[in-house]
């Protein structure tokens, strides 16, 4: 920990192309940012391969780096922050290997709650719904092609370690996927806002019961139709008030937070 | 709407010092960016003084421009800009008089359902619980002292019009007004992980009939425990993942939906 790398040494170069989708899909690794991000990820060391830490960060988390198996470097405030997307660097960020698992691993043994996204647009929505589906007992959240990336600064950020929990699948093509949950004896629900089932019946009706896929879509569009038809149900949540919709990370907390209730 | 305002004029100059909370607070306005905000800003002619557009937006939204009893004022580009906390401008925005009403309307006629916010720091998460709160049939939305501003552009947006339809008391000294909720014949819960009653028990039991406050604390460190103290009960959302919390918006949405039902 003796060499203090600045913005233009070749490790910090390399690791700042992992900021861009592109060069983390290049790479095959993602930044894990802030104290919460990289305890998760140091619980499993063969998923990091190294730490950047400012000298005010290696001090304040001395506990956590001094147990790290990988190396730790300190870089230069300017370093740390040229790999942050956050207004306020942490000083403290851990370059993980994408953690990703094929479809089919999914497939071979469904969960009893899992999430499906399709065309989800907004990072921090994302990493919301991966930590809700967390909390709530997901075993695996699968990202449609055309969703925001999980790996994105804000979503690692929002997932809240969350991401190091669940089986995160990427660019799987929904109209496979939700007839292979199927064929593997899981429903797939689908959140609509005009969907013909009431959250509550679903849940009354035993619908909730055993491997459930919720599939989500975008936070303007909604579900795309071609995947709604697919569903086994379309699934409003009841709303008595004026608004017409909900944010959609909020739908997903009701959605899955029910389901969970319904498993116990 | 013959005259092109620009930035320079002087009545852009004076809507753009509402992009500050303080200006709001000293002029009594705030701005409603985009279509939606502006058709429920105005269905209460009252609280809109006038309408500044851009000529695409003013072309785009003639529909909803034309029956406006207010005055629409055709506006530059980079005037619109000006006004707009976005990245992407809608190049649509009302001036709104600010909707705040007492703490002591709300206590004169508790409804059924309401929030109070304790020192939330994020405007989005602001938004987002005005418009749960609105979904699940809530009344009324208390912004305590030190808590994020409603009328900011970010929780404007992200309350997606349900601002317009909720009572809003800002400011509001919670250690005065949950007792004061109390006294009015009402329930204060408050949001807790580590609560001493898991919610499908308050939901069993009960506890969400009546005039239910709910009350919510900042993102990182939850409601203050003075007041948290002041609760009838402290509630926690029952969790069986690895996740820590929820994220703040999706315990609301969980504990608003939960209470909605409840109360049917």
């Amino acid at each position: 920990m003796s060499e203090l790398l600045t913005e233009r040494s070749a490790r910090i170069v390399a690791a700042r192309k992992l900021v861009r989708r592109a060069g983390r899909d290049a790479a095959g690794l993602f930044l894990a940012e802030g104290r919460q991000a990289v305890v998760e990820a140091l619980a499993d060391p063969d998923g990091v391969s190294e730490v950047f830490a400012t000298e005010a960060a290696a001090t304040a988390h001395r506990d956590l780096l001094a147990g790290a198996s990988v190396p730790v470097r300190l870089v230069t405030e300017k370093a740390a922050a040229g790999l942050s997307e956050t207004v306020t660097p942490q000083g403290l960020v851990a370059v993980c290997a994408l953690r990703d698992v094929p479809a089919d691993d999914v497939l071979a043994a469904p969960p009893a709650l899992a999430v499906a996204l399709a065309e989800l647009a907004d990072p921090g929505n994302a990493g919301t719904v991966l930590r809700t589906a967390d909390a709530c007992g997901g075993g695996a959240v699968v990202f449609g092609a055309g969703s925001a990336d999980p790996y994105g600064g804000k979503a690692v950020r929002s997932s809240a370690g969350s991401l190091f929990h669940l089986d995160v699948v990427r660019g799987a093509p929904l109209e496979e996927f939700l007839p292979g949950w199927q064929d593997a004896g899981g429903t797939v629900l689908a959140a609509d806002g005009g969907g013909e089932v009431a959250l509550d019946e679903a849940a009354a009706d035993g619908r909730l019961a055993g491997p459930v896929l919720w599939l989500f879509g975008n936070e303007a569009r909604g579900v795309p139709a071609e995947l709604a038809a697919l569903a086994d149900a379309r699934v409003r949540i009841p709303m008595r008030g004026r608004a017409e919709s909900l944010n959609l990370a909020a739908a997903a907390a009701i959605c899955l937070y029910t389901t969970q209730l319904a498993q116990r």
